[in-house]
């Protein structure tokens, strides 16, 4: 952050930066593929785009779609992770791997070279270990996760897309494999089936641009929530989750996305992204059209613009 | 950095953490495994360890064996992609790819599902591909990287170890494959033993902590020596290389490093390795005795500890 | 074939050859390991020792425990795909191949980087599709496979081992897995629980040495079994089914028993394995101590010395 | 072999079997692709095609251009094979495997995980070491070998051709990339280059088909040459040797020439095929055009009509 005099400085420009983002990613919007392995995620137009920016003292900077709710899929497995992280602190590590996979986010090739323990927690294996961390801890285990993931957002009406979850539910085979095969392991605990149903659960969860920016705040602050000043994590631990989503967090374009957006961050393959300026500010944008590793085509551009216009940056 | 109040206060309290650091690692001095696979290596004393800090004004600490020279090995690497990246700019990216390999760092297995182009160009493939542009850039490119390494040094006195020179080129049939092998997809373009001359040279380099600690500045300072205001990279360029450390710097245990240690860094099987705090800090630790991943064991612990006990950090 | 005088000849060294192979294989019998992944299968008494040779014309030689039943397991694999093979013909091989898979048998590697097909259908991915095209097919799809193994084996007494049946659901994960893996290439068209039952069933079957070599007769016999006359493949797929039991009935070790034996074969985890000299005989034998591919050790080497000793050989 | 009733009713047949078989592959000969990797051997016409059968007696059966010599490549590494397990027996086995490879004939995938031991004597990495055994043997290898090749073709004149063996070293970065890979693990004991000069040397031999149907003779009847009477291999060596051609003779579509053929046979990227019915004949094929696992296209289609329309099976 050397190159910031003040966050005053910082603030002033957003509304200017977001304008020109949203000018320079809209011929963008059309190159990406909406997920279709869902039929309910296809469904979702194209065209829309939205962005929200939050500082840790709540200011609020949006454009575009930016209170549209959408199916946050993948970006849920921050939330659970955190969720299971403050249950079984370090020792979670033993049942999931903090290394990127270098491989597509549901390959079963590395968790059979690796006996059923997932490289970490953000492919779809390591996200299932997290469910079922969940699982042995709760009674009702989506209901905390939804729980939780409100209480984060600061935001009550959130809720399951009945649609999208009857959609992963029918065409999950693939995660059904995940989860049988790392049980054939012993690294899942619960009934597969009751696994299943807290992942797609919590993965089917709609959220806005805005929901999502403020469910992230307290990973900008030390682990503490800045709104509600709730403490879900140690700012050691907080520091270590975000060093974790800037190796892990985008699929196996990871390291792209550090090299050219340079802050951590969690992709959804329904196009939304949230990133995080630790010590500063929450972004979340959303653009359905994906590039070929899973990640919103066009939301990776304005997160790469975002950091480029303010010269925010971690490095 | 929200926790830092001045850099003053940060070089206050430089000292005592050092010799926390240097009491509190020293009884894993022995735990790791000196690198054996070239006898030169093999016959460094296991209980060395010295460590140097420069800040961006060149104030500098210093602790143990900080001025005993040791073989850089694959520390060099970010000299030479440096040096390639200058010249490429971002077309070097077409010849090395930027993501975490989730390998070992001299496999063949992604080279050859990926028709020779390397994962990253820290691992051994990339660094040969890196070589390579180096050999057809100049005509006589191993002293065109030596002289660059002593450059940013700040240090004529730099030279290789031709033992260990030796060495490698004996044993070097690894290098030796991997190399050929990328021929064979027409990535390298030079002749296979011009670029393991450059590669074998750059890697038998002899630093010892603060000249290392000194090369590294410009990486901390947007691609600017501090000292002597030499610019190499641009402030993009230095802050894209600062984040391909931070997810490919360490072999295939980044995400564990950037997990604990939460900075930039690269290592050597030298037992060195160096760290960047952008903005602020270098710092340089040596201690021969590798972890399984062939990262120095209680060196990994003592940048892990500085971190910490500085609070410095950049998430 | 071209050591033999006359099968008259073969005859009548078989009972010294028999007497001979026991004492030799004696020592190895406590060499194996019992397979013990799901505990039923684990409680069978190591020392068990039969062996039973059917020649075409019903000549039956037989020696130790060859009445004596055992759980047939991947055995079976052979019952069930040819019935598949016999109800979708030459189409059978869009659905699975014909190469050995290099790979244990129950790997999900190579079905990954081959898009949900499996190499062939010896290993456990393909035995699933198999399955499952008899589940797609017939009504009662394990009725009529075990209806189908009596009919072969010419015994109407033979039925599955519900403890091992059971126990297999038990522990079946890894068989779960695949089956949902392969579904979500749609290569699995039926229920998974459904292709499961089947599968698992026709595993759980109890047979003895001279059962399964009954049973295999058809294959030695252009497809015709010389008993009932009852024709159940043409001459063109009985040749190439044992040519397919050269390559890949042995797991991955096909080749080494290719080398070894050098008479198509197929073993199953209860340390039975079954084999063919076309034209000529059958042999079934059974030792429950395994070697680290999952075949009969000494059942492997039982086998060698026949061939070797009676000097059969296709080769 | 239960359809013969007499060698010399085969015999009658074969004239009209081969125009047959002439006949019915002539369209094919343009679909396949002729190996073009390196430009020496890009030059044949496509449209070429030979056979050639010898009898144990001597007795020849020819068509086309089966006096044509072309590059004999792959099927060199029969007669290399041959000298190495005549020398070092089943020690033989400790430096190279005997198991289907499962992947591309110049994988090195296999091979890391492997540690550097070669699948089979006839993958690429194999045959290296194969060379290697006999550079480590004779003083002037590649003379050794080259011999060997002319008294079992029984033809003097037999030579490399020097522009593909010129052409094979110019683009051998492949092979070099395998045999320094090797040598890392301690599986190549000879210089890489004299390794590389044995190994390019023999698979730059030409001879035409029926040089190879003669020289492949041993192999038909128990390791002794039927007309020369000298014995190269035992018996029992011989039969091991046919059935790891059945299992790993054409790269990674041996279970598929084995179900389609069903004979033992070694191809070549020169185009010819060289396959074995043991006690009976060989058959020798050349077409120059390749499928895609690098057998010829056409010449596979000539063996398995001949073995279909002669009835003759090992199976």
């Amino acid at each position: 952050m050397a190159n910031l005099h003040s966050i005053d400085e910082v603030k002033q420009q957003i509304p200017s930066v977001l304008d020109e983002i949203k000018t320079e990613i809209t011929p963008l919007l059309t190159k990406g593929s909406v997920a279709n392995y869902i039929p309910e995620l296809g469904k979702v137009d194209p065209n829309r785009f939205g962005l929200a920016v939050r500082f840790l003292d709540g200011t609020t900077f949006e454009i575009g779609d930016s209170r549209t709710d959408f199916s946050i899929q993948s970006i849920s497995k921050v939330f659970s992770l955190t969720k299971a992280f403050s249950i079984l602190k370090e020792d979670l590590w033993q049942r999931v791997g903090k290394e990127p996979s270098g491989n597509p986010f549901n390959s079963l090739i590395q968790l059979e070279n690796e006996n059923g323990k997932p490289r970490n927690p953000f492919i779809n294996a390591g996200a299932l270990v997290i469910a079922d961390i969940i699982c042995s801890h709760y009674e009702e285990p989506l209901n905390k996760i939804l729980k939780f993931i409100r209480e984060l957002a600061n935001n009550k009406q959130l809720k399951m897309n009945i649609g999208v979850l009857q959609s992963e539910k029918s065409y999950g085979h693939r995660n059904a494999a995940l989860a049988h095969f790392m049980k054939s392991y012993n690294n899942i605990h619960s009934d597969v089936s009751e696994v299943l149903d807290c992942y797609f659960g919590h993965c089917s969860m709609e959220m806005n641009c805005v929901d999502i920016a403020t469910a992230f705040l307290f990973l900008a602050n030390h682990g503490t929530h800045p709104l509600t000043k709730k403490n879900y994590l140690s700012a050691s631990q907080a520091k270590r989750l975000n060093a974790l989503l800037l190796t892990c967090g985008t699929y196996d374009s990871a390291g792209d996305f550090a090299f050219k957006v340079g802050i951590p961050g969690k992709s959804g393959v329904g196009g939304g992204i949230a990133a995080i300026i630790p010590g500063l500010l929450t972004v979340c944008v959303w653009s359905p059209g994906l590039d070929k590793h899973g990640n919103s085509l066009a939301g990776t551009k304005a997160l790469e613009l975002f950091t480029t216009k303010t010269s925010i940056s971690i490095f």
